[in-house]
């Protein structure tokens, strides 16, 4: 047993070399490295809590005071001393004297004394010495020729116990209690937290500046004539769509012409005003490899993966240089958009600190087709979603890696893990929908 | 079987008939009563593809030109004629003559003939004459002594049928192909497909713009100064955001007085610019039923349905005056989002038309306390989320539906649904996620 464990490691051992040789790795390891090497953005800025949709906090907030800030009803009906409601019921009702009426924003001015009462509303504040309300369906009002002036006497038939019907002070929130941790990503319930507290500006990261450029000989504007030979350039933008939806600033930086002084230069130029980097590069291997040399002499540590081991995306380069996460696509679309979500969308959240770190959506589905793969690889296969009202079928979509329309077609990524070699129709499968 | 039969039919009428009466329905009733009386807007616009993220087409889209347009080499290698390769094996190669290479981007030019080949890389034009790509892992170039000119031989190890590494013309859609139809709200891989195709603008139906506005005697505006009895308008922010994020443009119309004439006045100023109004009533009765005679005299056919059977949010008033939606939301905050999330959010994707129907993303967890609930009612907990290894786990937020900080510190909302009068811990629930 002890021999077998030992052959174990040492197989691990001898995998992680060939791993750091070949820069090959699994996609997780791969996310792993580059999140080590990202700095989060030291760009803070203060804005208006009500436009912070979406935005990361860059430090803890806590409650001002506490909420509510006084007692509230939370129905319609009579504020009371609870003891005086003690053993009422149908057949023997407590009677109380009814002196006054709570209005609604305003601080309760009427002082209950023994079997006394007080008209109320829901969110209405309670007077001073009462504890509880009694709503007012369990009440009746006592005939109108015993009024004295605005009084008049109610029956209770129900009980209350303290605190009844009534939000105490500090009862959604402590005084400095911490509220939002730094990291959160603002959602609208936040936003309305932050405003019941008074708090009308948070401060959050800045949103990191995402520079894309496209590299090929082949690949032009997509507001360019179109001739023989050349496809337009459209991996600039679905990446730019992606980073939007992220919460970055895509800096479009074009079209680079396949030549490595012009791309350095361009890469080197981006570097001092944005965050991250992104090359898609073309997709021979020529560009591929020239974009690895320019991206390598950007900074430390420079290229950290070389190949992830996942279909398709297997060219995919990462890096980063001082902090800067770098980013080298596969040219063909398919894969370039499915690469980008796996690395370059955790990137630009890890960018902006949140935590925890998102994860995208998911479903479990039932496989309508047999997937091959192969072991030691993930595979990510566009698909179609069927529900019906029995279950959630997943309909593959296959195609070469190149066709767009494969993803247009598309409501998600089938997700085969590392080491299964395949699916066979009626499995449960992962679906990453987008 | 025949009398039972009438009289569960019977039974449905009564049921009916009360319903109509009360105006009091069943969520999915009400959401499909409130959809029955919304017109998708028709302010329509063109804007740059580049820029639709999350935009809704106004029409259907064609392509007009096949993709790819010229057959392309998925691998780098060379590009043949097949039947110079049949029979091609390690111990049999075929001896082919290189007589060029296909530069990127470019109109392959050189003519192949019997027994020849040409360079070519992942992505570029096949010469006139080939019909498939050799890998450049399945040849071997032969000694340069025996090169002509810039001529050279190699020998190919494995038969290339017709087709085999190249991409036709039209195979990732073809000329005329309906691409995208109307009501599809754009995704990044649809921007990639319009550009792939040279399309730059595309006509989309317009933003809704969303009126605003809170009531209530004691709810002031969050940079006020809070005195004893109020509390700060949160809602108005709360469902500003989920506007947004729906593709909404919120329009903050304020706090309104809670006056009869001053609130119908700014009603009805709303539905001069607004294509939805919200309300969001302050939470005592006398506001709710204001608004419930404000909304139901703003146009045909008002008020649809005046409490939904629910919790939170039984309040709920949902109405519609000459195809715009009108809504009341319940006063607390939790209610209110919790609402909106139910019929606000639909509303507006209504009213730009999506197809089909965006519904909330929602996972399957299991329960770790027992929650009761009422038949005949559909209840919705604030939950947080704790994934493990093994499964997803759901454990419920109690706490009372004016409390915010539920719903800061949830992950999501456990559905109950209508006829369930409970749930079991360890029974699985499905949640809807924030």
């Amino acid at each position: 047993m002890d021999q077998l464990n030992a052959l174990v490691q040492y197989g691990e051992c001898l995998q992680s070399i060939m791993n750091e040789f070949f820069n090959v790795l699994p996609p997780g390891d791969a996310l792993k490295l580059l999140f080590k090497y990202i700095k989060v953005l030291d760009n803070n800025e203060l804005i208006a809590a009500s436009q912070a949709l979406g935005r990361v906090l860059a430090e803890d907030v806590s409650a001002p005071h506490a909420l509510p800030t006084f007692q509230r009803s939370t129905m319609d009906g009579y504020a009371v001393r609870s003891k005086d409601t003690y053993g009422a019921s149908a057949s023997l009702p407590s009677f109380l004297e009814v002196i006054g009426e709570v209005s609604m924003g305003e601080e309760a001015k009427v002082i209950i004394r023994s079997d006394q009462a007080s008209i109320i509303h829901t969110g209405g504040m309670l007077p001073e010495n009462t504890d509880a309300v009694v709503q007012i369906e369990h009440t009746q009002r006592i005939r109108d020729d015993q009024v004295v002036g605005s009084r008049f006497e109610i029956e209770v038939f129900n009980a209350v116990a303290p605190g009844q019907n009534v939000v105490q002070v500090g009862e959604d929130v402590g005084k400095g209690e911490i509220i939002l941790t730094g990291g959160r990503q603002i959602r609208p319930q936040d936003i309305g937290a932050l405003l019941a507290l008074g708090i009308s500006e948070v401060r959050v990261i800045g949103r990191p500046v995402i520079g894309i450029m496209a590299t090929g000989d082949e690949v032009i504007d997509p507001k360019e004539q179109l001739n023989p030979g050349q496809i337009r350039d459209i991996n600039s933008f679905t990446v730019a769509s992606m980073c939007e939806r992220a919460g970055g600033i895509p800096r479009l930086l074009g079209i680079i012409p396949d030549n490595f002084e012009r791309l350095r230069e361009a890469a080197e130029l981006a570097m001092e005003s944005c965050d991250m980097l992104v090359i898609s590069a073309g997709s021979s291997v020529s560009v591929r490899d020239m974009t690895v040399d320019i991206l390598g002499e950007l900074g430390h540590p420079g290229i950290l993966v070389h190949g992830i081991a996942t279909k398709p995306g297997k060219p995919t380069i990462l890096g980063a240089a001082h902090g800067t996460p770098l980013i080298g696509l596969p040219g063909n679309p398919v894969s370039a958009m499915i690469q980008f979500l796996m690395f370059g969308v955790p990137a630009i959240y890890r960018l902006q600190g949140v935590q925890p770190h998102p994860t995208a959506k998911s479903t479990w589905a039932k496989l309508e087709q047999n997937i091959s793969s192969e072991t030691g690889r993930e595979d990510y296969i566009p698909t179609k979603i069927v529900e019906t009202s029995q279950e959630i079928l997943a309909s593959p979509i296959f195609g070469k890696s190149n066709l767009i329309f494969t993803l247009v077609n598309a409501d998600g990524l089938i997700k085969i893990p590392l080491n299964k070699g395949g699916v066979l129709a009626g499995e449960l499968v992962e679906v990453l929908l987008f």
